[in-house]
């Protein structure tokens, strides 16, 4: 037998929650949109011309988010103008937060080529900067992976 | 003005750590060999069994896994066999989990169909379940995006 007898049982694409998770957020700009939402940024024009997406895919990416219930449109009209459409963070967008901060940490250290982040993150309250902690219920705070045992919902 | 003015500058993808992440990340296929990786699976046969990938695009995948420098490649040679390849995390691969941590448990929350994560993360030590914990370097934890204030690194 060469496979590890520790492992996890072999999940389809449609029992893994990596796999789910990937099958909303991992299509080009995704991720970015998000960013933007998570910075504040409400509506299409500003966010096409952050992120730089083309204009169909980005329409394209935020009818998706709406659709999976990550993004939801919210009216607004300024003075004189038509009624024009924001988009704002639910509940399970919000969630994506720790996401965004891994993937960003990660690329902070091992995948940008400058020596220093060019955005880094900090506690409102206090202003320390802030992580991602592995952490068990009981309040063990856990080093990585080999700290942790996946096991499977069914042991049967 | 349009643009929230407390959102941080809008970064091209050559600056943006989460664009650049999603870089190495983002091409289907490539989190999931990672997932097996983590599960202790470092065989190309044992991988292509179970993730199901085709077998082109699972060697592809992993040369470019080792070309980015988050796996490496280790010899080994069973009794009467000839040599073969194992792929093992490197300090970079390892790096990951907080990515994979993160995808599986808003995965689990929002994008599997099942009432039941089929596969929860446990405390070596301690056996109590694993969770990622925002928290900033003063020790406090945080709720979520809205106690994070992003800062460029240059405020000029």
């Amino acid at each position: 037998m060469t496979v590890n007898s520790s492992a996890p049982p072999a999940l389809g694409a449609d029992q893994c929650s990596i796999a789910a998770s990937l099958g909303v957020l991992g299509e080009k700009w995704t991720l970015l949109v998000l960013r933007e939402a998570f910075s504040g940024i409400r509506r299409f024009e500003d966010m096409l011309a952050r992120t730089g997406a083309p204009r169909q895919v980005l329409s394209a990416r935020l009818a998706r988010l709406v659709d999976e219930g990550i993004l939801r449109r919210v009216p607004y009209r300024e003075t004189g103008q038509r009624q024009r459409t924001e988009y704002r963070l639910t509940d399970k967008g919000l969630d994506l937060y720790p996401i965004l901060v891994a993937l960003m940490h990660w690329g902070d250290r091992w995948a940008i080529p400058m020596a220093a982040p060019p955005v880094s993150l900090h506690h409102r309250g206090c202003g320390a900067a802030v992580g991602l902690q592995l952490r068990c219920a009981d309040g063990h705070d856990l080093a990585g992976a080999r700290d942790v045992q996946p096991r499977p919902a069914d042991p049967s």
